[in-house]
């Protein structure tokens, strides 16, 4: 299934839903985190076809989120590793499973999560890098600049 | 396009993704942050067909992420306001719009967000509820359960 692309849009949110590009996509990073490297586990775990599998797979080392690197030269092996990039999208894997977990996980979380230095399992809030203060949507104000893209049609400050 | 429902899977991104439905679902409820409520001011920023934007505007309601609220009777109009749950979806689209703009705003954040209370623009990061510390990947240890659905077939301990 071929998606519009959002490359040439001018926002940040676009070009990450660009970068990952569909959901199964998500779900194989979420699995990246976990550990998962190789094709022949990802493809036990999702369920989808081998096919799908490696285009995904494909676009995700295009888009420079996993590298493709050989373990073993006879047969030729190769797994999939986590690059910088694709390492910073952690912080939107854990808020998409924290708010399944709150809204969507009935039997409680699936995959329990603990900050080793404290050993809680709290759930991860956002706070600012300067001053400390957990911040929510209403704390911030977001500025569009008007002069760019088409998203950005008008000031909006919110507040 | 009708994409496939991963309402069954025991997977709380999956549930997320299944809620938010879509990329276009996505930028909906992205404009929502930024102070968009009515179909017109959605249907100019995001330039797709009125048809589609009704629809996944109706699957947000349905996914009980936004409110369609009467602001007029006659004529009869409606906004879409955030619901709880809907607002709660601001950490994973900040942490998406962070993202790109990290790795993919030549021309640097199209969005500029300022936190009131201390005035910096610093970026947001993730911090332990518990102990106030920043959380990245190689901080944590998940635990899966290895009773539970499809996505959980072996129990992975990240370390």
């Amino acid at each position: 299934m071929e998606l519009k692309s959002f490359a040439g849009m001018d926002c940040s949110v676009a070009q990450c839903l660009d970068a990952v590009g569909d959901r199964w996509s998500v779900l194989i990073m979420r699995d990246v985190f976990l550990g998962v490297s190789r094709f022949d586990s990802f493809h036990q775990r999702l369920g989808i076809s081998r096919n799908i599998l490696q285009i995904r797979l494909t676009k995700l080392v295009e888009a420079g989120l996993l590298d493709r690197v050989p373990y073993c030269e006879h047969p030729p092996r190769f797994e999939y590793r986590l690059t910088d990039k694709g390492r910073d999208l952690w912080t939107v894997i854990t808020a998409m499973r924290q708010w399944g977990d709150q809204y969507a996980a009935p039997n409680g979380p699936p995959v329990v999560v603990t900050h080793k230095s404290c050993g809680h399992h709290d759930p991860l809030v956002l706070t600012c890098a300067h001053c400390g203060e957990q911040v929510g949507p209403r704390d911030v104000a977001a500025t569009v600049e008007a002069h760019r893209g088409p998203v950005s049609v008008t000031k909006v400050v919110r507040t």
